[in-house]
């Protein structure tokens, strides 16, 4: 199978094949554009891309004509909640009113809100609303989702948020990554008894979720309220003895020593960063771990803004993720992702771009082949509507300027108007 | 021709047909949500709405079931500067370095490069793109829009941006108000002699204006920087011998005489609202002039932003436009204002869909014919997506709600995946 796509403004590219992003370098600004282009996909991987002057002769199924429109690499989704049962506008109202996370989470709201509705649901209900989600993210040019547990809090029921992952791992186009998050919050049952539920993660959970490989990666929401250090630490080296890699929640609402635990466990990403700080910076600086910041979530919730620029300046890269869940952030429009990577974080279009495609795949440990076009990567991109340049991509914010969307080479059908239904 | 649409999760109305809001009282949770409801539809105009239980018998050209959605009235987009000719995302890579917008207007930017590139432009070329963002705003809800003009500042480019929007209005099914705005900024062969551009306003283009009844509104960026309360008084005073009412830009800058120059003249609305205080609010609460707050600019812009809530429980209405425009707020996506109305300005869902219709209409002068699901009124309105309750609505921000939008009774026609093209 193979498809050519010709007259396309300008392609945004990486030039190497499968380089892994090198996280301490200043790779805030490595994309290449190629005016006037073409970009060949054969069996579902870039074949090859250059300018139309070079565009070699032969036989595709498929030619599209993008007339003056622009290439890029879907987004990668390096931070998502989307297996949940129901919607929270309701507990909502009560942010806007002004209750605070903890005050919310005392009237029975917030993550345990979730979970209770979740361990009611079947496998099939939560697959059905989560599959509904990662197709309205495609029409929006996403092509690889990392999608967390955490809202089960008990074995069985995180077992079950991560057969629903598994099961959708197998039925969906994008790329999936599954994270087992049963330290997302303490369940009721345990209150008081924290340390009683690690163990449990530990001595229960951990053993059964390895049993059945059913998780890439592990994640602990170290914060104030939530986990401690000391406690993430444990789940982690727990985790380590399974060969599964941690992503954490971290610095979120406090400078609460997350960072540095992820750091130390050679997390794939740190995500939140809310609050931190230049040792955290440091911290980061010298490690393989990507600093991810959750634009929406910090949109939704009013919270400070991560210091995106700060990190930047300092050497570091910066991924930006959707954190689409029902309480905190209820959205998986990566290109408004991009949009408030620019308009809140002053990141340039450029490094926007980078941020939510080839960071976001460093962050869900799939960069060798996803997140850029580059010559023998999965071929996941969009061809935007008729804009003018690239940076008006950020910069119209508010409306869908994905044209056509490309999973593995093949097209994505929209869902257009009901895409959002449940 | 008569249409039903019947199955009606729950459709939001106001009860009588005709009534203007009170500008002084608490208006901002005047809705009714009827549930289980019917809506019928005759030549263009809201006909009856009730309980399914009372739905009339009767014969229909069309008959919609709405299989349990949700039906709201259209948006009123009450500020808008869509008739321009190209994007400004460049510049706005300006402001991302963080050049405030002084620094931007003395590089040649701001409005005075819309100004430039507007002369350039045919009336044919402004049209056509106007009519696609128009088209465009009409996927995501609206369904009245006031369009001013300013980005001619001459008298011949002034009057070619006004026969646009007349045009516009002659051709477009939603209502569209037209406002002159020809002190917007200081021309370039003005600078140093601003008070010699309010005489050309006045002397040259006001006469001009209304011997073609081109401007519904009169308009004025009485701000730190453009023009003083004493010049805004002096375009207003002159306006008003034409019958033409004023809408202000306001106190987006500074506090800075805005409020209170449009309260003098009885404006219409003032609009930004940044810097206000206890006087400002004072003011407006004697007044009749609709307070409208611009979400997207002060996204955009980054900007403080306006004390909604302040003036909500010192008994004001609110009322929240998008202000699309290349410079500070390139969108006209109404379902994001809502969203942020809520978000950023703890709007609850009722008041912010107040805030987006009903007082917007009153903003731009045509609540008594649109804005609210009201018997006799004009039948603008938008069936939901699959929605779980109307909370959902600002709170699953991001991603198109509209099913299916009506427009004088009439459906629009989605330009979908390629509605941004230009």
């Amino acid at each position: 199978m193979r498809m050519l796509i010709k007259n396309i403004k300008g392609l945004v590219s990486t030039e190497t094949t499968t380089r892994a992003i090198a996280v301490c370098g200043k790779e805030m600004d490595n994309l290449a554009v190629v005016d006037n282009a073409f970009l060949i996909v054969e069996d579902g991987v870039f074949k090859a891309f250059g300018a139309m002057s070079e565009m070699p002769l032969g036989e595709f199924e498929t030619t599209i004509d993008a007339d003056g429109r622009f290439v890029l690499p879907s987004f990668c989704d390096s931070h998502t909640h989307i297996v949940f049962k129901g919607s929270r506008e309701i507990e909502y109202i009560d942010k806007i009113k002004g209750l605070s996370y903890e005050q919310i989470a005392k009237r029975g709201g917030g993550i345990l809100n979730s979970a209770d509705r979740l361990r009611e649901a079947t496998e099939e209900e939560l697959y059905l609303e989560a599959r509904k989600r990662i197709e309205e993210m495609m029409d929006y040019g996403t092509g690889a989702v990392e999608i967390k547990s955490g809202y089960g809090l008990s074995t069985q029921s995180e077992l079950k948020m991560l057969r629903v992952i598994r099961r959708l791992k197998a039925d969906c186009a994008v790329a999936i990554k599954a994270t087992f998050l049963g330290a997302h919050a303490v369940p009721r049952e345990y209150i008081g008894r924290q340390d009683a539920y690690v163990d449990l993660i530990i001595q229960e959970m951990l053993p059964a979720i390895a049993e059945e490989n059913l998780a890439d990666y592990v994640d602990v929401f170290c914060d104030e309220g939530f986990f401690t250090p000391e406690q993430t630490d444990r789940i982690l080296f727990a985790a380590m003895g399974y060969g599964i890699v941690p992503k954490i929640h971290a610095n979120e609402l406090d400078n609460s020593g997350g960072v540095e635990v992820g750091v130390k466990y050679n997390a794939l990403s740190v995500d939140h960063l809310e609050f931190i700080g230049a040792s955290q910076i440091e911290a980061l600086m010298a490690s393989q771990t990507m600093p991810t910041i959750l634009p929406g979530a910090a949109f939704f919730l009013n919270m400070r803004l991560s210091p995106a620029r700060d990190m930047i300046a300092a050497g570091l890269p910066v991924a930006m993720a959707s954190d689409f869940n029902p309480g905190s952030s209820p959205s998986g429009n990566m290109q408004l992702i991009l949009s408030m990577a620019c308009v809140n974080y002053r990141l340039t279009p450029f490094e926007a771009i980078n941020a939510t495609t080839l960071n976001t795949a460093y962050a869900m440990g799939i960069s060798n082949t996803h997140g850029s076009i580059a010559v023998g990567k999965v071929a996941n991109f969009y061809i935007t509507t008729k804009i003018p340049t690239i940076e008006y991509l950020p910069y119209y914010y508010g409306s869908n300027k994905v044209w056509r969307a490309f999973v593995n080479g093949v097209e994505h059908i929209k869902t257009s108007d009901n895409g959002n239904e449940q």
